[in-house]
């Protein structure tokens, strides 16, 4: 078979102008760049704002292996199948890191014939929306080095009656807005900066530092949530970077920098237009991880799909204890678009791996033994595909199950996974989703499953409401929803937690950064585990984007370079083209 | 008078795609990106191969004054006052950086009625170009710490054994390639990566580390001296990053991430077509600082355009020491496009700082005071502008002076300098620019100066041919070019100089990094100094782009933040316009 980039530089692409007229914007709506992409403009939404909504549908997924399930691959495959039952569809995507690109993951534009396209132009730089929340976030980093640095040099009176700004007085030592790259650099999670010569104080004054990867962001969280350009500048200046000597935090209004920021990212909130392989419209927009941050697409790129079409599929990262849960416990809370309906991918090898009866290393590439039919280690996964499914319908959003199927998969087993998801009491649909080898015409049973499923009576609800305490809403992520004995707070989450509530926080909703890999906080639990404890060692605090951010085990939010990195593969062939990216 | 972004958004753009068309570009080989940008293909270097050359104008300056004499104004401007003549005409610049217009020059569009516009886009993020060079640099960076890591944690037989790979055992304390970040944070000049929780590596192995701003990397000089994408990979496989335990450098082939680099800057390598308020075709292209990098647009922007036009503009960064040494010394010897004709922008504001009789602090605003008539600073300013006529003279180039005028100037100042340039023994055009005020119509005069100077036979010979030793070529540049008495190298500067001849490297051009704000390496030493010493600390090894890299005196490779910052005057307004953008 063709590889990812040779199967999409084969395909004929209309020029995005065709795409984006015929999803039925206007010629001042969008603003092509190059022939493939095409900036949105926020007139659509106000034009568009007494329009019936369509549909929604959340592509979320199993616990996934390292290397994912393909949510991707079924997101772009549904549309397109959809496309072929002659519904009005849209995709809705997030723009790929260039950390995984570069590191395990490689590209995000889904693969074979479910792929957004041309891929290459989406999972490279694509039109500069994360440079421009990078660029920002560290425009304010910079911000704070240099006003400390000339407020301690000059002394604090002197620098008023100079400068004729207040002095700020911010703390050294409670600098909580950290620096960002778009990249997996593990040497830059723990960094000090400001350091000097012996005696000197030339390059400001020496902190402890650290850098996220972009996607962590508070500036890309504000990006997926903000309704407007207006929204996003008030959300912007609301942002905590530090304290003051006096306790008090220091926003980015005090520094006088939310105002740079916003036009800084003024573009960004701009969604881009592309195409599926099949010319499925598609907006992307948006790049947040669902480990490490709230892990879903912009509210903007929806609000303009599901006013211009029937059916509007967008995806949520990693599994539905993930992106899922975050699309309706932060997501839909901040807009009017609720899930209409769930996808939830699963694999055959992905079930088996969350059997317990494979060890599999992240990092590792998955064994072919997994491709071996194996009942029983089937089974035992299965009870994660259950929890998934329960998952869901907490929040009273109707499911489907799309099997993702690869080549090597027995049919006896698929076979009888569909009968299992059959047999349960609750009502779920099931379709094998053959989207990667055949593109739409791949997905056009699940199709016909989720548009029965969205004409079900929709009664979705959150895990909570916002007037209730931080500590209830972690315990009803944590305890309801993953289903943990009980939620602990480390001695710094809980002064952390004081210190919001004393600043009158009580109405953020809150963001879990974990493991994608289990359930539980622990990567190696896998299936569907009971019992377990969540321990949160930090709380950070995002005012602009309106959550509180709890690390929760040993996540990481800057990933680092694996031994092989994908990297590695990736050249320029004779005539200029790009090889070795999938 | 209105501002530079209100006068911006005041004129008729045309759309881009007119600008190229009219300009001679094929439909095929321009990529609009949004209205008024469009990507300019490197086919049409192809197609025009064989084309005779148009004459190319480098547009440089006296020594000047924190605040800058206007050199991107008169490059527009006569571009503009050419295309009046009913000249063909196109104008090529370097991409601004976000540092300074965040910091303290604001923006770099040019001014008043001499702008590439629309300005906004100019400034902030244009198409990517600066983001890309810095996801390239850094992808490099990570890549090194993460094969010292792995390395260094397995083992190197059992990291050979696991991965297939060679083991490059890098010496930690010589890696060479430091990060970057296109914003003025002092506080990152010197800082310490890779720091851990006590006895532990999880973030990989502590060292030293810095960052340099973007427009310093290595990467953005091979961008601008590239001919091709060919030429570009190439370059970028030449760069060292460390070296080894056995002494011996390490590059980006061996760590296998040229390719990734090369495919990361692939649309990077494209220049930019933007248009002037009076629709004169502009390209952008690379972001090079004159003092800490070689200071010149792309070789790819100035190919195409003069073989389009009959005149291209062009700018070298600063003073004629800086920005022009190097568009003879470094850029020309990379090309057949040589120099015919230099534009030296004085002020006479800037000449009067040049006097050494006002004292004027870095990042301080210009006193009232001088603008003031004073025919004595004047007088001793001029010594400033004679040396630049004369430094442009040793490379065979004639000379205009353009005098930047500014609403306040007197007019008889004004004659009078004139008559001196007269009457100077070397023959030299001069005329009053008044591009800010006026536009093209501004500059007419001296675009007719300029017109005569071009038809001058010309003799351009570079102050050294590269077959010279390293230490003849750092002799040419600031012995006979700057007039030092002589060049010292500190014993660091020593150690390298013998490693790089050892590596044999005695090829390479020279660059060197030094202060713009005096022809000496010392900032507060005005005027044209003589007998003084340039010290060069350090030689960094630059074998992608061609050239060492030196370091003079205290010069510093990441700028930082004044204590007033142009960030605080930016905003958007209740329209979702910016503000506060000069």
């Amino acid at each position: 078979m063709l590889s990812d980039i040779e199967i999409c530089r084969a395909t004929y692409l209309q020029p995005i102008t065709h795409i984006a007229r015929d999803a039925g914007l206007l010629n001042e709506e969008y603003h092509p760049q190059g022939k493939y992409k095409a900036k949105i403009s926020l007139k659509a939404i106000e034009r568009l704002r007494d329009q019936k909504s369509g549909k929604l549908i959340v592509v979320t997924a199993i616990t996934p292996t390292p290397l994912g399930e393909g949510k991707t691959v079924t997101t772009i495959g549904l549309s397109q199948g959809l496309k072929k039952l002659n519904q009005s569809v849209m995709a809705c995507i997030r723009q790929p890191s260039m950390g995984p690109i570069f590191g395990v993951k490689g590209g995000a534009a889904g693969g074979g014939f479910s792929q957004v396209a041309p891929m290459e132009e989406l999972n490279l730089h694509l039109t500069g929306d994360i440079h421009a929340v990078t660029a920002a976030h560290n425009l304010a980093a910079a911000a704070i080095d240099a006003r400390i640095y000339h407020e301690q040099r000059q002394g604090y009176d002197a620098f008023e009656k100079r400068t004729g700004l207040k002095a700020l007085r911010i703390d050294n030592q409670q600098v909580v807005w950290k620096r960002v790259m778009d990249h997996n650099d593990r040497a830059l999670r723990m960094v000090s900066v400001g350091q000097n010569e012996p005696n000197k104080t030339i390059n400001g004054y020496e902190r402890e530092d650290g850098f996220d990867i972009s996607a962590a962001s508070e500036l890309m969280a504000i990006l997926a949530l903000s309704k407007d350009l207006k929204d996003l500048r008030q959300r912007i200046g609301k942002i905590v970077l530090a304290y003051g000597l006096n306790g008090l935090p220091i926003t980015t209004e005090d520094l006088q920098v939310a105002g740079a920021m916003a036009v800084s990212m003024k573009e960004a909130i701009e969604p881009t237009m592309m195409q599926t392989l099949e010319g499925v419209p598609t907006l992307i927009h948006a790049g947040p991880f669902a480990n490490i941050a709230h892990g879903n697409s912009s509210i903007i790129a929806d609000s303009i799909a599901t006013k211009l079409c029937d059916y509007t599929v967008t995806e949520g990262g990693f599994g539905s204890d993930m992106g899922f849960e975050k699309a309706c416990n932060i997501k839909a809370s901040a807009t009017d678009t609720k899930p209409d309906c769930a996808v939830i991918v699963a694999t055959l090898r992905g079930l088996k791996v969350n059997s317990g009866l494979y060890d599999l290393k992240p990092g590792a590439a998955i064994p072919d033994s997994l491709f071996e039919p194996d009942n029983d280690a089937l089974l035992a996964g299965f009870e994660n595909l259950k929890w998934h499914i329960n998952n869901v319908a907490k929040y009273g959003v109707p499911a489907v199950v799309a099997i993702n199927r690869f080549p090597q998969d027995s049919q006896q087993e698929l076979e009888l996974l569909q009968q299992w998801v059959n047999e349960l009491e609750l009502p779920c649909g099931v379709a094998i989703s053959e989207s990667f080898a055949k593109g739409g015409e791949g997905a056009m049973e699940l199709g016909k499953q989720v548009i029965e499923a969205c004409q079900l009576p929709s009664c979705f609800k959150p895990l909570y409401s916002l007037d209730q305490s931080i500590e209830e809403k972690l315990m009803a992520v944590t305890e309801v929803g993953y289903g943990a004995a009980n939620v602990t707070l480390s001695y710094q989450a809980q002064k952390q937690l004081k210190l919001y509530e004393k600043h009158g926080l009580n109405h953020l909703a809150v963001c879990l950064a974990k493991t994608p890999l289990s359930i539980s906080t622990d990567g190696s639990v896998k299936g569907a585990p009971k019992g377990f404890e969540v321990n949160i060692r930090e709380l950070r605090l995002c005012a602009g984007a309106g959550f509180i951010y709890a690390l929760c085990g040993n996540v990481m939010t800057m990933p680092g370079l694996p031994d092989i990195p994908a990297f590695m593969a990736l050249d320029l062939d004779d005539d200029g083209n790009i090889v070795g990216l999938s």
